[in-house]
């Protein structure tokens, strides 16, 4: 089974990011607005029961914070995808590194950049026009995060929410 | 703000319902396969942080329970709604009246028959049609339930979760 931990950003957020997707994201109808703090990654279920007990553990390490998203960028030349930048904090930094090194599957193959992917699998041409377009709009947005969820893929390749864990202490 | 609460059964079966809704379902890319325990109501996100701390209070009144499908069946002449038939419960049962009795939003106009949607708004052949095909394959399913969610809708009529309860004592 593939699993994968997110955060969902409010309401707000998601409703503008989606009215971009919904016209430059192949996945748009996969999982909503979304920032990775672990891909996708396979376990079964008994494991699944061991690492939701850890994840527990690491929210409890992390206090509630400021998300910031300050500006659009892009992957490329890496791939086409165009997102909304999220300043990093040592919040989503320790998350990531945690997830990272205490659950199961393969390290990221590139650093972590906190994004919330607007656009991708876009033609070059596309690529460089909407980038173009949403570079000039700009994003300023800020929001407290405090929970992240764990996630899981149907063979449709939607993702269900198995689990929400809450930031810093109950 | 739209919320609404449901139980997300097994990979398993989700996969089995989202192979019929994929064909019979126009709100299969709206959220996925769902025992629904309070229908849409709206509340403002102050009013949601109230209901979540009674939520916590109501999940904790009842234990995991066994979910049984036994049947496939109709909500004709009401409407045209294929479903699987989850036997009800006194879990489901006092879910349903607490969410009614304590939440937000209007009581339900119709009494409480537990169920997953598996086809809706078909044309009537279409209904008479899948429906004799589907209740000769019939459907005997049983699986542990131990959580339910709180979901807000987006503007795009899609579902996020927001928070997940467990049941039974933490």
């Amino acid at each position: 089974m593939k699993y994968a931990l997110v955060v969902f950003p409010s309401k707000k957020l998601q409703d503008l990011v989606n009215s971009y997707r919904k016209r430059y994201d192949p996945h748009y109808a996969l999982i909503p607005p979304h920032i990775t703090l672990k891909a996708a990654f396979e376990a079964s279920e008994n494991q699944a029961e061991t690492f939701t007990a850890q994840l527990k553990e690491i929210a409890k390490k992390y206090n509630p914070f400021l998300l910031k998203v300050t500006k659009v960028k892009s992957f490329e030349p890496v791939s086409n995808t165009i997102y909304f930048k999220v300043e990093p904090t040592p919040e989503l930094e320790g998350l990531f590194a945690d997830f990272r090194d205490h659950l199961p599957g393969d390290p990221p193959p590139y650093p972590f950049v906190p994004h919330i992917t607007i656009g991708q699998k876009l033609s070059k041409e596309e690529h460089a026009d909407i980038y173009r377009q949403l570079e000039m709009v700009g994003i300023e947005h800020k929001e407290m995060v405090n929970r992240f969820h764990l996630l899981y893929q149907l063979e449709n390749e939607t993702w269900t929410v198995y689990e929400t864990f809450h930031l810093g202490k109950d």
